[in-house]
């Protein structure tokens, strides 16, 4: 939580945290500022001290509506000026800039991490004109273990309704999605749009980001909507023109968030429209049992990776390959069980092999449990997701319910 | 254009380029991979040779609609051997990994650009992992003069069309809009909404995204449409729970993009309900004369910066404070008439005072007409924003033509 930065800048001996960019879609910024319109700024974490938020004039109004503690770039650091000492240089004015910023604010012979999705480029040439100027400072890339990271890995109570909204918005599209197809005129196995013509992935998605985006959601990162020997592919988006046949399997998982790049919700259901075959039967069972045993078993303060080792020994024993014996697998269980979820779709608690010390299941932790068995050859896949919140008692909570069954019965007929 | 590449990599004495991240909302990458649901890639291009893209297997599908030459991550630099090696340590894992991809290329010696819309920290880390394994290799960043930024300064003939269908999206949505108002019924002066109770800001933005999304477009920062005070402040975005006032200006300030991070369209109209007090009108029609200056008064092969200039002189000359006289300014021309547009909202050429030697209207440049006066004191400013293509023969397109009416009548009384 946001409360224990200040310990783990000490525990990592860093002087400030500098984040910049923009404070939307830029999750280590808007964790601080809340989503604004605010196109470039620059945030400073000194230790001790309140947060100081830089902007430019023209966005003054969105800077306030931080509750930061703010300063105009334009009034004091005119860029104009530092052009004019660079002879013009950009990269050079930029780089004199920050130098007086950072002496301004004390922090040019610290040490001080980095942090703001950003064209990396643009930052790399920034920090390593300015390490010329300031020689004494330390600039400190952080990998998963940042304290941005540590911080971000419990949720306050706040942030969870937040997530928790999200789901309720995620699996309220879900439902209408769900309606909708079994509403829809079937004609040969196949369903059927208003137009007489068939519906395909590509109508079923755009109403997807319709209803989404009435709802105030995002979806930064396209929507899985993947019938048959796609659904067999975990991270195959599905085909546009792909039609909705009878008996195919789809897997639907969804993760968007707030507008402007706010807080996520990640969730997946597997669906056979009028009828399952056996064998997707069978396996959707083995995969629902594996889902509901993962947040079961989940034990407040141990490694998330336990439940990813409890998930290939499942379907190790129910007969199926697993990548925790092959990581180049193509069928069988292929990805790891969940991961963290907050202001990124992907974060802290990890699961799969890159998984560490800090991915563990702490009180207030937000994670997914989403396993799945995948068999593209024989053209299908099957995945169950829910996002689940850990509290202080070690009780988990399905932040979005939503029914489990894998045949959407057709009512048109 | 990107035929350019190899040019301009020589020019700079680059050996390979190597960007990063997802093929989603990652300029870089899509200018490269198009837009495809990659969450993770590395795509490497060395001079004289093909690109090639590494992917992870979950993502063999989409990495393949790329079209260019891919290998898998995992399976030949599976994660767990350097994991093995790292003893844990996934910073140091990570980079073992990318020293041996970086040796399989030949590019662990030579000068290699990076580039990629990233969390820099992560970034920044593994270069200097990297850079202590591999001591001779050189990774530059770049400014506002990369060789990606110099590519994408000329369109082609298929980006253009790319913004010209968002620019049909987006006037399409503006009609909408301006039809919604047009016909809201007034009461004591305010436009009410269908449940008898005043229609909000909040109301219509979130029309304005369903239209969006329903259309393929994402607004991945926020519309502006702020009115009285607030549009006299360019960047506010608007307060959700104002209401609409007969005679007050509205800034409607729309830049979606292509869903999933493609091309952008930027456009802006300055409306008055109802009907435009005098000294609006009188604004408007000053805004208006300097953005059709500005467009006839373009040239082929000059400074961007000459616009701006041109726009300074001509708002002086009408007895407004401009921002070359003042960068610090709040009242008057506040900002710079315009910003190239592509994949990134604002990118090359810019007319401001950090435009710099490549800030050229060379022929293939689209960008932005926006003069603008703001008197938020007085309670109003205006906007005229169009999207512009300066073709070979020096002419000049705007990509959407949309009405420049001030006063938007209302007919339902």
């Amino acid at each position: 939580m946001k409360k224990e930065i200040e310990v783990f800048m000490e525990e990592q001996n860093l002087d400030a945290i500098w984040i910049s960019g923009a404070s939307q879609n830029n999750p280590a910024m808007v964790y601080f500022t809340g989503i604004h319109h605010i196109s470039a700024a620059d945030l400073f974490i000194r230790r001790g001290q309140e947060p100081i938020l830089f902007y430019h004039n023209m966005e003054r109004e969105e800077a306030a509506k931080t509750g930061l503690q703010t300063a105009s770039i334009d009034e004091r650091y005119a860029f104009r000026k530092y052009m004019q000492s660079a002879q013009g240089d950009m990269l050079k004015a930029s780089a004199l800039l920050y130098q007086e910023m950072l002496t301004d604010l004390d922090i040019h012979e610290k040490t001080i991490a980095i942090a703001g999705r950003r064209e990396v480029s643009v930052v790399y040439a920034i920090l390593n004109a300015l390490q010329e100027l300031l020689p004494k400072v330390r600039f400190v890339g952080q990998f998963s273990g940042s304290v941005i990271n540590r911080a971000r890995l419990t949720k306050t109570p706040d942030e969870v309704e937040h997530i928790r909204r999200m789901g309720q918005i995620t699996t309220s599209v879900v439902g209408r999605v769900a309606e909708m197809l079994s509403n829809s005129p079937v004609r040969h196995n196949i369903l059927m749009a208003a137009d007489e013509k068939p519906l395909t992935i590509g109508t079923v998605k755009s109403h997807i980001r319709k209803w989404l985006a009435e709802a105030g959601a995002d979806s930064p990162e396209e929507t899985i909507f993947a019938i048959g020997r796609d659904a067999g592919v975990p991270h195959s988006a599905g085909t546009e023109t792909d039609v909705l046949e009878l008996g195919k399997t789809i897997v639907f998982d969804i993760f968007p968030c707030e507008a402007g790049g706010g807080y996520f919700y990640d969730f997946t259901r597997t669906w056979c429209l009028g009828y399952a075959p056996d064998e997707v039967q069978r396996i959707y069972q083995e995969v629902f049992a594996v889902h509901q045993e993962v947040i079961d078993s989940v034990k407040l303060n141990t490694p998330f990776y336990a439940s990813q080792a409890l998930t290939c020994r499942m379907f190790r024993e129910m007969g199926h390959a697993t990548i925790e014996d092959d990581q180049n697998l193509l069928e069988g269980y292929v990805h790891s069980v969940g991961h963290g979820l907050g202001l990124d779709v992907h974060e802290s608690p990890f699961s799969g092999i890159g998984s560490a010390a800090m991915d563990i299941l702490r009180a207030g932790v937000v994670f997914t449990v989403e396993p799945g068995l995948y068999y593209p050859s024989k053209g299908f896949g099957v995945r169950i997701e829910d996002t689940v919140y850990l509290n202080e008692q070690g009780k988990t909570e399905i932040l979005a319910e939503y029914p489990y069954e894998l045949v959407l019965p057709m009512k048109a007929g």
